[in-house]
């Protein structure tokens, strides 16, 4: 194993996590190696915070804010762009936006973009690695951000400790068919652009989506993110509901399910290229894919 | 088998459609029969249209509208609405908006929808499956409408012969981020709610997306779907790209890519489960993931 890899990614070298996180990718056995060997402890008291929400919701300019209160804290952030826009034509763009905002020169601010086109399972995994190696290089919270409200989304959501969704007025009706995906994943609602028109009715709605007047008051928060407003509230909610759960054992239960997550999606990703190879050379005598796929299993398990 | 059932939705039934499509999706056995003996010529007749685009964009009222141009020309048409609202917590609102529009009484508009959450892989098999069933139902066009830009709606296009990307403005720069995705998967991009602010400039935008001046008149396309308008002249241009791409052999190396693609997915349907619960038995003893991963599949692999 690349031992000064590892030492450089224990003393925050943002060189050595990039890297850390290509071998991963790239299915390099010194990735692999590397990743049993990554400091747990650190891993453990890393926050992994969620960010997705429809596209426009302005969700970019709300992760540049809030890496902006976590350094004033002083925490080390890491933060994973996965971006719907592919490597080949041009993609991360999510990531190059939140690179450019002011943070590129600051080491204990880690970013890496994520391309979702053209994976077959796998990017729950490679997302899982790159927070752990982000996490055991020094970084307090990191954030995933996703665009789109689809499954993959989702399923990247799933490796979260805690989850905003962040929404803004203007999605018109499509609002209320996402209500039930929305209340399903998100631990806190975030009404971004509060100040434009629309905002109030959109609280209004999320607030009939939450029925305990408890849970009003806690989980929707009001941002402005051009201007920086709310962030640092949000933030502070953030930790106090991580506490909240590390306390009552949730945390902990949440990252037992994201383990299962994340090693079903390697193995789906090791299984998906020999698997459609193996169904192009046999293809052409089948005659329904239903069919076609338990002929398949039935040749290839135990 | 259940000859009756088949016989029916030969006929056209709508309700021996929901019956059958139902069957595949609860994994009962009569309803694989049922797919083995489906009327393969008119499924080949079929066109598949995948209309997908970012929430708000307006492609629910695109596709009732383009309904209503189908139906004009006397063609029967099935919609499959993929959802990514939750089945349990009332989801299911794409295909229900789309069942109030007008068509509810015409047994020649056959509509489902799908949800993507909760699952993990298997919603390419079984909107595929559905959409064989429509086709052999007599279905001339079968469209499937996706919400958001995710990786599960990627692949749900990729069941589609043809597939059209509807933007609106007021996305902003989230925009510039799909540009990519667009590209690859849209035969057809569509500029709706041209008459609004920043129309101009997104459909501006999208020309510069595509180089070719030849394809920018045929592949870019402004709608006002809320009035109408541009509907028509859409599907006549979706019908002569399907009559350009059958002869040129494009159609059928496309649907032969989705077998390859449906089969795949079952597979990945019909193995999550066991492998979910066998990793759940064994994870305690694993310390990471991709190792985790590995050595499951060297467990149960012939």
């Amino acid at each position: 194993m690349n031992t000064s890899l590892a030492s450089r990614l224990h003393e925050g070298d943002p060189r050595a996590v990039g890297r850390a996180i290509s071998l991963v990718e790239n299915h390099d056995p010194a990735g692999h190696e590397l990743l049993a060997s990554l400091d747990r402890e650190r891993i453990n008291q890393c926050l992994v915070l969620g960010i997705t929400g429809p596209p426009g919701a302005g969700k970019s300019t709300l992760t540049g804010q809030l890496i902006r209160c976590i350094r004033e804290r002083k925490m080390r952030v890491g933060v994973i762009a996965v971006d719907p826009s592919s490597p080949i034509s041009g993609g991360a763009l999510l990531g190059d936006r939140i690179r450019m905002m002011d943070h590129a020169l600051d080491r204990d601010v880690v970013v890496r973009s994520m391309a979702t086109r053209g994976r077959l399972g796998g990017l729950c995994g490679a997302a899982g690695a790159a927070v752990r190696i982000m996490a055991a290089s020094g970084c307090r919270i990191v954030i995933i951000e996703t665009v789109g409200i689809g499954q993959s989304e989702m399923d990247i959501v799933s490796l979260a400790d805690l989850t905003l969704m962040v929404l803004a007025p203007g999605f018109g009706d499509d609002i209320q068919a996402m209500k039930a995906g929305i209340l399903e994943v998100a631990d806190l609602l975030v009404v971004n652009k509060s100040d434009q028109p629309g905002a109030r009715k959109l609280f209004l709605d999320m607030i009939t989506v939450l029925r305990d007047p408890e849970e009003r008051e806690q989980r929707i928060i009001e941002t402005v993110a051009s201007e920086g407003r709310g962030v640092a509230e949000l933030l502070e909610r953030v930790l106090e509901m991580e506490a909240k759960q590390r306390s009552q054992g949730l945390f902990q239960r949440r990252r037992d399910e994201s383990f299962i997550t994340e090693t079903l999606d390697w193995a789906m990703e090791l299984l998906a290229h020999p698997l459609r190879e193996r169904i192009r050379r046999t293809a052409s005598t089948e005659t329904d894919p239903r069919l076609a796929a338990e002929h398949l299993l039935r040749n290839i398990l135990k």
